[in-house]
């Protein structure tokens, strides 16, 4: 399984994720500013990836509030770098706090999946968006992880992979994961999986989160609403797979989360774009939420209080 | 407005539309054979504009049966190639005749495109896929013509622009001509569409068609679908313009049109893809059809019989 993320020499080592699949290069940080340019660069992402960053970001600061102000502010829409800072900055030993997060994501993550895998059935055609394997988690990944454990379970065919325009983090992450794990899969244009879901050739959707709201509405890469309303259409299975640190109980709603801009330059050189990184979901077309603490099914409002914060 | 096609000392001049915006080069056709590479390799793309070439190519053969065979081999979705090789393969002089199509076409584009503006309303932002404007008639345009018509009457604000993957033909071909013509747009990724509706961001969708079947059923670039869909779950219309030479009432429903699969290297080299070129958009989710014959809205079984082989 592939590590994203490595602390090693009192430096943080993150794999740089921009040159993947052709290259593995892997980037010193020896300061909470050279771990905030990772994650703001995309270096490293993925919502439970830059909370671990920005966990081992914070115990390498002087300065723990300011390290923690400029970690907080290179990207806002994954709920996880927030709910790592506050866990590292509560902690005695951060080093010790932000080690113990990263050995609980890859816990979270290994138990989400198993109670996902069992949500498949032998033959199953899996469809994902973006990336949200290990190397979006640093841990056994969340989707990714579903994905590896109903295939280990022998409940799984096959593996669409949206190509997930623009910085094609299906097309170069998701097929190396898959590829090293030895998943058979198929990438298509994030446009094709309309006439997949029409045709029958899907039977799961199954996709990550960078922040779920208190009344299950789901922030993910952009192109998830879509597939979810594409998938409500043809009646097939919408799963989110996160762990808990992804529900945000403080965000009652989709409209309150916000949606990141990135440069138009991502999408295509001298041209004007609008370039948004996520989209929202909205709960009554999610059929399952899987969490480490469950399966969460409708009404999303109740089933997340239930198990929010433990 | 830039020409895709032209004939000229016996030759058919095609501008490669694979290099646009980068460089503007013309192929010289003196063969069948050469108009038919230009097709199948995407040279000249866009239904009624593929139509125009072929006939063109029949015009320089000599065995004019193996070259309608040939030239009719290309590509399988788009009518209009069927539709182009049986009038040049009636015609007494079929340099004329091919001639005279390509002057139809912008007639009819020019008619349809007055038609189309007409449903536009002073400050609507459109939202189009892949190109369908003079690049891909090799005249006005269709869903293209009809911006450019609603731009000079101010009923247009706005064009967003999907890039449409694989190959970009939003990206690189429909920014070119909307630069050209001094038409504001922004670009999107495909996936970015469903955020824009839900935000009310988008007040008409319009795009071309590559085959329009009896029951109004369309086949349109991939993509197509997934944008009608979400467009409906909006309440934002969802128009189509294209000529009557892409109504095939041969064609019973969406069922019985041949979606052209493309090699996989197209979207990713060195990856198993599935790379579908085109999708079908039931009748139920389209607005209206726009052609040179009128607007036609439901029930398109009767709607299209009354003005098909006009």
């Amino acid at each position: 399984m592939v590590e994203p993320l490595r602390f090693e020499d009192g430096a943080l080592l993150v794999l740089d994720q921009r040159l993947l699949p052709a290259e593995e290069r892997w980037l010193r940080c020896d300061s909470p500013a050279e771990v905030a340019e990772c994650i703001s660069t995309l270096a490293v992402r993925g919502a439970p990836a830059i909370g671990i960053a920005a966990a081992y970001g914070l115990a390498l600061a002087d300065d723990r509030a300011a390290a923690a102000a400029l970690l907080r502010s290179t990207r806002p829409t994954a709920v996880n770098l927030v709910w790592a800072l506050e866990r590292v900055l509560a902690a005695p030993d951060p080093l010790a706090r932000a080690r113990e997060l990263h050995r609980d994501q890859d816990e979270a993550d290994r138990r989400l999946a198993e109670l996902g895998a069992a949500l498949f059935a032998p033959g199953d055609r899996a469809l994902t968006h973006c990336n949200a394997g290990a190397l979006a988690t640093a841990g056994y990944g969340t989707a990714g992880g579903v994905l590896r454990a109903a295939w280990e379970q022998g409940r799984l065919e096959q593996v669409w992979v949206d190509e997930t325009r623009p910085l094609l983090q299906g097309a170069r992450l998701t097929t190396y994961e898959l590829a090293r794990a030895g998943i058979p899969y198929r990438l298509i244009t994030d446009s094709s999986a309309g006439t997949l879901l029409a045709r029958g050739m899907v039977e799961r959707v199954v996709v990550g989160a960078d922040r779920i709201a208190a009344n299950g509405d789901v922030a993910n890469k952009v192109g998830t609403y879509p597939l979810a309303v594409l998938a409500q259409r043809h009646g097939v299975p919408f799963y989110v797979a996160a762990p808990l640190s992804t529900v945000d109980p403080a965000t009652p709603s989709g409209d309150a989360i916000p949606i990141e801009e990135r440069d138009a330059g991502e999408v295509a050189p001298d041209q004007p774009a609008l370039n948004l990184a996520f989209d929202v979901t909205p709960a009554e077309l999610v059929t399952a939420i899987v969490t480490e603490a469950g399966v969460l099914e409708a009404p999303y409002e109740e089933a997340i209080a239930a198990v929010a914060g433990r």
